[in-house]
Parts: structure tokens; C-alpha cells; sequence
């Protein structure tokens, strides 16, 4: 008989869950602003099932900076409906519903071809109805001539590769040659790819992860659960249209996807530091175990492996920071130091197939 | 330093609160099926900001048995993209996204006018197309013709009313009079009005609750929350469009909204009667008092207030019963009984403003 | 795969939930300080299962302002381990154990006789050793001696009234008549007594309820689900012992119990009052209907009947403000108004058996 | 406006959170049955605060299957108010309280001596009184008299080492060589120690982890925000107190704390492979992706670093399989295979410090 008592004490403990809880968050880098980026979105002007609007709302609930809406140039399925001769359409009424909002839309569209070489997507460009053309390698140039950054989507799809298996064709070589091609897909929707990052890696393309979302991002990203869209973290030293494309054009990435971090060690390295900050450290009584204060200001929950001199008293070697949170750990320093550095292998951040980067901590009192 | 143990644990409940729990349910009273029906949407084909399919799934998501997509004949803001001469597309579409489904697409169009006659809903047409006329009561006649069931929409709203105050106009009289007005919203989005409700009674009109849904029913609602949209219970002999349509014919209709229920006392009473069922009954030892089990099968939170002879031992007068939960009760019938009898006026129940129905449980060992 | 975004977005909810959530929290009334006060609990020093430092840390955890351990004069079950045969040394432990804390403890014990006169609660004594005497009456006579303030414990309980129905006796009568006897319990643990409550409103007794704890509050009173104990708020001049005293002699309580308020409209009243608070008012554009924020700083959810001049504009005449939180509601005032009344009919709040107090809400622009 | 419904979807998930969430739970493996032993508790009858009574309580609703009150034989703080010259009180009235109940309640006692030899806690004895003995190792004598299985507690203790070092004295030596210490904590409370692991592991003790709790499992260990007590798990042909000190005499035991599971891999390896079972095998359309659906039925949330020869398709190197649940993962086998292996580093269990074993998924269609 306690059905009020009982529930609504956890009631703003729920609406929090809806109003800020789904905010994608990092830190800025030294000398770079964090912004959140997904780069890779459908509506009804292709084959998405909702109005420019809805992804704008999504957008500022999930605290994103930029967006695009870049629908599939070649692919109208709702076109008897929707004729739309303007292929502008979508990013206009995108740009006009958020007119007073703290979101930046880029124009964006979808190169959509069959293999090689496959869908991509360009952004910053200016006139999408241009990208209506036979040949698909003229079409990059389009984009091209209008200042568009472009990037190979879903390399591992498996509708392209049945292996799910990313494979550089001649044509991408050509692509990435003449300067068409600039950015690569790692993650796309719930997938991610080795073969992709590798490639990313071999070829210095923008490592991206979007969300390519077609129909609502809180029932595919499972937002009341806690979920996450995929982003593109793009490193700027502005927060404006030209910041994010220097920072693509400069290939200042990392893709978050499902609680890993991927991106160049340059990136990454800053981003996980800036993300955990040393609270306090104390030594109690006569005891030399430090307890150390972590403060984790991001919503990557890290996995770390502790490759430190020292061990620890409350845990073993592989220990987890959970997001947006302050974990105390304790550490075997043998004697009371003013100061001591820890180090940690970042298991949920990868530089490379396999590869961890490490971090240092520099404790002081 | 337990972040996994903290958390994990909660994973079943909280997939369990997306994909069950957010099902509107309501058990059938005697000699009909309560079917749960969402009667007033739109979707990109008219003011909406969805495409057909997204109503679809919200629909079978909230665990809804039948929906319509009744757009406004004559407001359509997104002409210039979708010109569609044909208003029939939006329930063409939506009836081809539920084909393999357990879901009723009701056909239906929103006919829209300033004031009288206000905006009205028509179900189970033909062909919208014929209701483009420029004479509103043309219009409803027209809808007749095809078989329509019409009611007035939000009769309280302030853009038509300044002051929510629901008022019968003579062309209103006029559209009873001539058997082309049948129900009439009560519950409106989050709005109510004790002034309709009186209308539908004084008239005869069916008692309505409807979403009158234009972005996402998750977000306008509070789904993640634990909110629930507005509906129309509708009792019916069967489970089909012919079933729904005779049910609101015969003002078979039950309004629930914001944990409340609205509707005629025939309805109300075998509705509650029915969600409430006692599981057990026991005198502990030497005591006089019950312990009453009872069950809530019902989506409502029902607040009672004891109106029985016996008054309870664990609480005052006003108890409630939790939605789809168990609740004992502790009686005091001052002898041990074989059979006894509970009253309690439903306060979270309407049969007319400020008019609360009685239910009698029989409590038998 | 999202086991970590999933579930660690949750963390700080619930060490909210752990942390703060539990606290019992009303607000003061005019002229007087609202105490959180448990005077009826049980440790090994009688028939109760923890040392009384537990009791300590429990109510820390609740934010209770008092609580009194009232060991069992008469039942010392735990004889053969605890032969103490001081009286005192349950309450000399809580103290010392609370010495640094914000938490009062009040030495008491429990007269424990069988029927008539019950057990019965002492508070304010100073030597619980004297209570050791053969009739009870002059076990009562040395609490008065003591200065003590002593209430009837459960009189509705089972094991003395089958019935579960509270009876005055002569004996009781006698006690009241010679001042031996100020309160009564109307709540103890899980139970409640309109009975009991019509006997305090009769014999000018105090209103009290306890949580009567012998085992663990956080498992008897399901605090991680939101559950709370059965307290007595006590209206004081000051927090101290002495305030406590005369909040009791002089009658000025409230027992608070699954979220029922039980007390004399005197009380129960300015608490209501206290609790609902005036956030904004608002009239958008031309409507004539105000939006009305309404602050409840109280932790009882308040179930509401409108008996106001106004229908409301989103609920039909029963709605509720929940505990600790905001709640906005719409009323047709039918003009634009610089001030209104509401006034609703507290149906969770008891000033005697099935009947409710009333408040009014003035609503300023 | 929606107290209600907002909260009171929660209840079934709230409810379940206490009653079934905080069972410990963990597969049997072939061979023997896991059981879940926390042998090291305190009641009042030595320094803690509960009567034997709640011990357990808490442990059958933490599902374990057998607990050993463990009172200092020398530490009696309680004694001016529990004289009690029988040292076997504690473990008699537990006995009592479990009688009907499924827990086995193993009779133990707390050696508790300066560094060295510390404190240490020897099960299975007889007669605790006659642990009451001046020269520390004359107890360990006694304890093996009585067919006693005695094993170091925190050997890392701050109190006894203040680097939290733990280190073998001659003493200990002497202790193992006569066979009167046959196991060590390597977990305690909150705490953990590589240097206790290697001690184990080069003597061949019994690795432990236990409580030792005073105070209340639920504060200290979290328990309503997902929190559990550290265990032993003993694995044994029977469930028996003569099935437990066999796994103990023959050191079949596994720790776990805080998501870590720590003991030698002979049992480490059975148990994660009995936790992790597969469900489904499916190779989608024309694809080469295999989706496989693991199932976790272990209260452990596994950290897996993908050592196949096969890269996943939705996740990078290292996943987590969360605890009681099921999981789908990706993996790219290049064809379509009747059979494959899937190998993982289980990074949250150690079998050494810094040393993690290895699983194989065999994978059939």
C-alpha cells in the first residue's frame, strides 16, 4: 500500500534521465574546442521517415553541434509523394527550423552508387541539385569545385561486402589521389570496422562515425536506456561551419561509438586526459596508500589497465571510470610522495586495430 | 570504484520499461473487448512532422489497437513539397506499414474550419478527397454519405475559445439535429475539459480522448518517463474496423488520460470492476482482520476512497491501488466472515464533473 | 552490446536515491519548527536485533531530528546474553554515538503490560531503572515523576484486540484523568486506527506515530523502493529536547504514514500551506487560461480535489502535486485576473476519520 | 501533471531490483556446485552492530549459501553490557535463526592477534572457548584440534602493514609449514591484494575474499544501487558444510569483488566458460557476418578482449558481455561456416596479478 511514497521520489531522478542525461559531453582539447558532430542523417527528402525538424530537435536533445542532412542523391523512394526537383530542400527547412538554436547545419547530400564506389557523403557544398550527374567520379568533382569534404560511408556494408570485410578498390585509390575522397566511415549506425581504420590509417582519411539515421535516434540508439548516437568528435578551433571543416580537413577525428573512442593517438591522448582530472589525494593517518580523487568529465566510461609502478589497494589491474562521475582509488605508493605519476592502458580507446593508448596521470598534493 | 556491479544489474529493468511496459493496457468487461484506439494524428501530409510509418510504430509500440491519420483537409503547410492532389495517400501508406501487423488503420481526415464549427474528425471514410468543399456543413454531409463517424475535436481550445471554455454553437445543435455530429473530445494532447464532457452527455455524443499527435508521441508524452498518450477505449464485439465503428456509434467509449478515466458510469463501473480482482483473502491467527489481496490489472493508478462499513488497518480512507500491481489490504470486519463486501468511490474516475463511480468488491474466503 | 553507456548514465541517480532521497523532509510552520521525530524503536537491548548505533545511523540517513529508544521495562528476551541491569544504557549508548551528529536522542522506555493498560512509551524520563515496579499505574506515576511525556503504543494491535479496534478502558481513562497518560499512537509501524484517531481527538491526546522498529528500517520500510517509516512531526519552538517537550505536552503534531497526514486541522493546515508553494502564474497570449507552477517542498504527494470557482484546463477535479517537485496547472479563469483563489480538499490529509482539511492557494501575478 | 503514470510503471522493476537483483548468482561447473561462502562476519557478540539474527537475514537475501560469524576470541568491546563467557553464542543463536532456512551456518571464530601472525579466522571448530589461549600459536594448535581450516585475514591491513603491502613473516612460514594456515584473504571489504595473490598462489593457500562486515551489508556494499558483498566461491561435490571445507582444504576457490573474479584458472576457466553459454548462430541473408547471441548467466559483467582470429562487425577489440543477460555480437568469419572458435582474454578476471585467462566459444550452428 506504498504506491506513492514508493515512485515519486525517484521522480526527478527521471525527468534528469530526459533532459540531460542524453547530452553527448567531452572537454575540450588544448587549443581545440570538442565539438560533437553526426555528419550522416535521412529524412522524408530521401528515405528517412520524419521532417528536417524532428533530426533538428534530436540534435539540441542530444547536445550535438553540427549535423547534416545528407540525403541519397540518386535514391528517391518517396518521390512520388515528395517530387522535390530541389535537392536543397531538406537542408533549407533543416537551417530555417534552427534559426534561433545553437546547432549548425551543414549542407550535406549522399552520393549514392553501387560498388566501386560505393555511397559517400559530402559536405559544406553548395548546390546538391549539381550532383545529379552520370559518372560517379564527376560528381566527386562537383563536390569538389564547391569546397565539399567528402567521405566513403559504410565501407564494411554488408549489402557492398557480404565479408563485411572494408577493401580498397583502384577507384578509391584514384579518389584519394586526385583529392575527392577525404574521410572514411569506422562507424556507421551500430557497426564499426577494423579494415576501415586501418585504411584510415594507411591512406590519412578523417576517421568519422555518424549515426546514417533513417528513423528516430531514440528508439534505434536506445536513448530511455542510456544509449548514445554515434558522433564524430571533431577537434576545432572554432565552433562554426569553417571550424569543423578545418578540423576535417586537417583530419582532427575521433569517432565515439558504443563506449570506445577511436582516433589518432594526437587526438585521442588529449581528449582522455582532458576528460579525467586529479580531484584530491590524501594519505590517511600513518598509512602510505594514496587515496586519489578521479574526476572523469566525459561520457566514456574508461576501461584502464593499470601499468603504473604502483598497485592498487581497493582493486586489481583493469579498473573502470564511469562516466560523468568521481571514483576514488587507492594506490600503493610505499611511501607518503608529495608527488607520483600513474599510467594507464585506455582499453576502450584504440589508435589502431588493438592498439590502446596510455595516459599519465601526474599526482600532487 | 563500482561502476559495473552499480549499474548492471539495472539492464533487465530498464529494457523491460522500454519494450513492455509502455503498452496501454485494459482488461475487457463483460460482453465486449476493450480495444485501446488513438482516433486524431497527422503525420508530413499535413501539419505533422513524421512520415505514415513512424505512427505506425509508435502505435504498436504503446500496444494501440487501432489508429487513423486524420489529416486537415484544408491546412496543408507543406504544399510546396508535397503537392499530393490525392488526400487518401497518408492511410494508404500507414495501411501498407501495418499490412503483417495487429493494428486497425482507420481511414479518416481532419475537416478544419474556424469557428463554428471548429475542427472535427471523420472516421471510416472512403475518400477524402470528396470532403475538399467549401461549405462546412457540406463537408460533414459529405462525410456522412461515406459512412462517417464524426466529433468534434478540442471544443476548449483557446485559439477558438479564449477562455477553454467548451460552448455548444447553434450550427453545432444544427449537425446533432441532422445526425452528422457523434462524439466530441474530451481530452485533447494534455488538455481536458469538464465543459465538454458535459456536452457529451447532455447530447449524446461519444466521449473522446485523442494524441492529436504532429511531432513524436515519446517526446510529447513522456514515454521514457513512464506518460502514456491520450486515448478512447472503445468496447466492442469484436476486434475490427466494424467493431471500433459500432462501438463509437453506441457511445461505447471510455477517455483515458493522465491517469484518469472519463467516460458514461455503463462503461466506467464494469471497466474498473473488471481491472480490480481480489486474489485472496486470510485472517491471521486469532485476528479479526483481513488481509485482502487485490490486483490491479489496469494501467490506472486507481485512488479509492473506502465507503465500505469496515474501516482498514493499515491506512485511512483513501488507499490507492498501484497500476498492474498487487496490493493487500488490511479490513477490520470485526468477526471472522465468510463473505463480505468493500466500497469505493473511484476518485481517478468520471462519470460526469465531479461525479466519481462506486465499485463493490466481493470479497469471499 | 552497450552494457556501459546503457547503465552508467544511471550513476548519479541513484547514489542520489541513496544519498538524499531518503531524508523525510516538511517545511517549517509559521511560528513554529517542523521536527522529524521516531519515538518508538527497539535494539538488543530489549527484544530489537541491532546495538543501538545502528538506530543512530539510521535516522541520520533519514533525517530525523529525535528518536528514543524504548526498550521493553518488562521483556528482555536477550536476558541470558544482556543481563544489564541498568536500564539506562541503550539510550547512554545512542547518545554517545550521536555526540557529534545533529540528532537528539530522548531517553524513554517502554511500559509493557498486558491489557488494560498495553504497552506504553515514556519519554524525558531520567532514570528508566525506577520504571521496574510491580503495578503499572505506578510505573506510569514514576515516569510522571520524571517528568516524563507517555503515550498509549498501538492500541488497535491485534495481539491485544482481536479486532484490531482501539477501546479506552477504565484503566486509560484513569491514566487521562490524572495526567499519567498525554499520547496515543494512531500509526505504528504498518498499521493505522481511525479509531485510535477519534480517541486522541476526544481526550485532547497527541497525535503520534512511530515506526516501532526492532529490526532494520531500510528492509521493514522498503527505502530503496521509496518507502519512508511512520514519523511524528513535532511543531517546536526550537529543535532541542525541551522544544520537542513542549511540542508534545502541548499537543502540536502530525503522524505522517504512507503518505497519509493525520493531525488537527490546527496543524495539519499552515503544514499544507507550508508544503505548496506559488511559483509563477501566467496567461499566455490571449487565452484567458493560467498556467500556475506550484511548488511542493514537501515529501507527501498531495492528492487534490478542486473545490475551487474554476475548472482546470489539463485534469478533471482530483489531481496531485507530487513530493519534492514542480507541478504546473492550467485554470480557467474565464478573464484575465491580477489575483484568484484556488482552494482543493487535501484528500491524503486527516483531520479526524473521512475528513479532509481544505486550503487556499492565493494566486498573485 | 503525471505523478501516476509517470512513476508507477516503475514499481514491478523497483520491486524486483530488491527482492531478486542483490541474489549472488554464479553457475555450478563440472564436477563440483558453486557456492557462494562469505566467511568472515561480526556481530555484537565481538565488535559488530547487529544481532546474530540479521547476519542471516542478509545473507538469504543475498543468496548465499553459507556465513561464519567470526567474533574475535580476543577483541570484546561489548563485554561491560555481553559478558558471555561462551564463546559460541554467536554461531548458536545464528544456528537457530536459520534452522528452517536454505543457509549453512559454518562454526568460526577470529584469532586475533598483533603483527604477527594478525588476525586470522579458522572455520569448522568445535568449541571457540578454547581458542581463549596465550600464545598465538598454541590457538592455531587448538583450531587444528578441532579440525579447524584457518586462513590469514587482510594480511594487507594498513592497521598491521602501513603500505598495504602484505608480507609472509617467519611466523606465517611456520604456520604453513605445520599446517595450521591453510588459506589468505586476498579480498576484504573494499579491498584488494596483488601481494596476497602471489603469497597464495606460491604457498598454495586458499585464495578468500569475505565481507567482514560490522555494520550492515546494505550501507556498506551499496546494495540498493547494485552493489554486492565480496564472496568466496567454494566449489563443492555437495552443498554441505562437509562439501565446503573439502573445496576449501582443497583450495577450489574463486573470489569476487567489486566485478573481479580472482583464483587459480583450474577454476577460474570452468567457471566464466559455465557463465557464458551460446544461444543462437546466424549467418543473415547473403552475408558472411555471423550474429551470435551469448548469453551471460553469472552476476560478473565480462570485459573481453577478442584474441579470435576473426575482427567483429560492431564493436572493436574489447566488448562486455553484462551481467545476466544477453548479448549479440558480431563476427566476421569470411565465409559461412558450420563451425567456428571464438577465443577471449577475460579481463576482469585474474589468475595472477596482471595475468588474465583465456576463454574458447565454440560456435555450431
Amino acid at each position: 500500500m506504498k504506491p506513492f511514497i514508493l515512485l515519486l521520489l525517484l521522480l526527478p531522478l527521471l525527468s534528469q534521465a530526459q533532459d540531460k542525461d542524453r547530452k553527448i559531453e567531452f572537454p575540450d582539447i588544448p587549443g581545440f574546442q570538442t565539438l560533437v558532430c553526426d555528419l550522416h542523417q535521412h529524412t522524408v527528402f530521401s528515405d528517412g521517415s520524419v521532417w528536417p525538424d524532428i533530426r533538428v530537435r534530436e540534435a539540441l536533445y542530444d547536445g550535438i553541434d553540427a549535423i547534416s542532412l545528407t540525403e541519397h542523391i540518386e535514391y528517391q523512394p518517396h518521390k512520388s509523394d515528395i517530387p522535390h526537383p530541389d535537392r536543397n530542400r531538406s537542408f533549407a527547412i533543416a537551417k530555417e527550423s534552427a534559426k534561433d538554436k545553437d546547432l549548425i547545419i551543414i549542407h550535406g547530400a549522399e552520393i549514392t552508387r553501387s560498388m566501386p564506389p560505393g555511397h559517400s557523403n559530402t559536405l559544406f557544398i553548395t548546390d546538391a541539385n549539381k550532383l545529379v550527374v552520370d559518372d560517379p567520379i564527376e560528381a566527386f568533382r562537383e563536390a569538389k569545385r564547391q569546397g565539399g569534404f567528402t567521405f566513403w560511408n559504410h565501407p564494411h556494408w554488408t549489402a557492398h561486402y557480404p565479408d563485411g570485410v572494408a577493401k580498397l578498390t583502384d577507384m578509391h585509390r584514384q579518389l584519394i589521389e586526385e583529392d575527392l575522397l577525404h574521410g572514411i566511415e569506422v562507424v556507421n549506425e551500430g557497426t564499426y570496422s577494423d579494415e576501415a581504420l586501418n585504411i584510415a590509417l594507411d591512406n590519412n582519411l578523417a576517421i568519422m562515425g555518424t549515426s546514417d539515421i533513417h528513423g528516430l535516434i531514440d528508439w534505434l540508439f536506445d536513448i530511455p536506456g542510456g544509449g548514445h548516437r554515434p558522433v564524430t568528435l571533431v577537434f576545432a578551433s572554432e565552433k562554426s561551419e569553417i571550424g569543423i571543416k578545418n578540423g576535417l580537413v586537417n583530419r582532427r577525428t575521433v569517432a565515439w561509438h558504443n563506449n570506445s573512442l577511436i582516433g589518432k593517438e594526437d587526438f585521442l591522448v588529449p581528449l582522455i586526459q582532458a576528460s579525467i582530472t586529479v580531484k584530491s589525494v590524501d594519505y590517511p593517518g600513518k598509512s602510505t596508500v594514496a587515496n586519489v580523487e578521479l574526476v572523469n568529465n566525459s561520457d566514456a566510461t574508461f576501461i584502464l589497465q593499470n601499468t603504473s609502478e604502483f598497485t592498487l589497494h581497493d582493486n586489481p589491474e583493469v579498473i573502470s571510470l564511469a562516466a560523468q562521475s568521481t571514483t576514488t582509488i587507492q594506490v600503493k605508493t610505499l611511501e607518503k610522495k608529495e608527488s607520483f605519476d600513474l599510467t594507464f592502458k585506455v582499453l576502450n580507446a584504440y589508435s589502431a586495430p588493438k592498439e590502446h593508448p596510455t595516459i599519465k596521470l601526474t599526482i600532487d598534493k
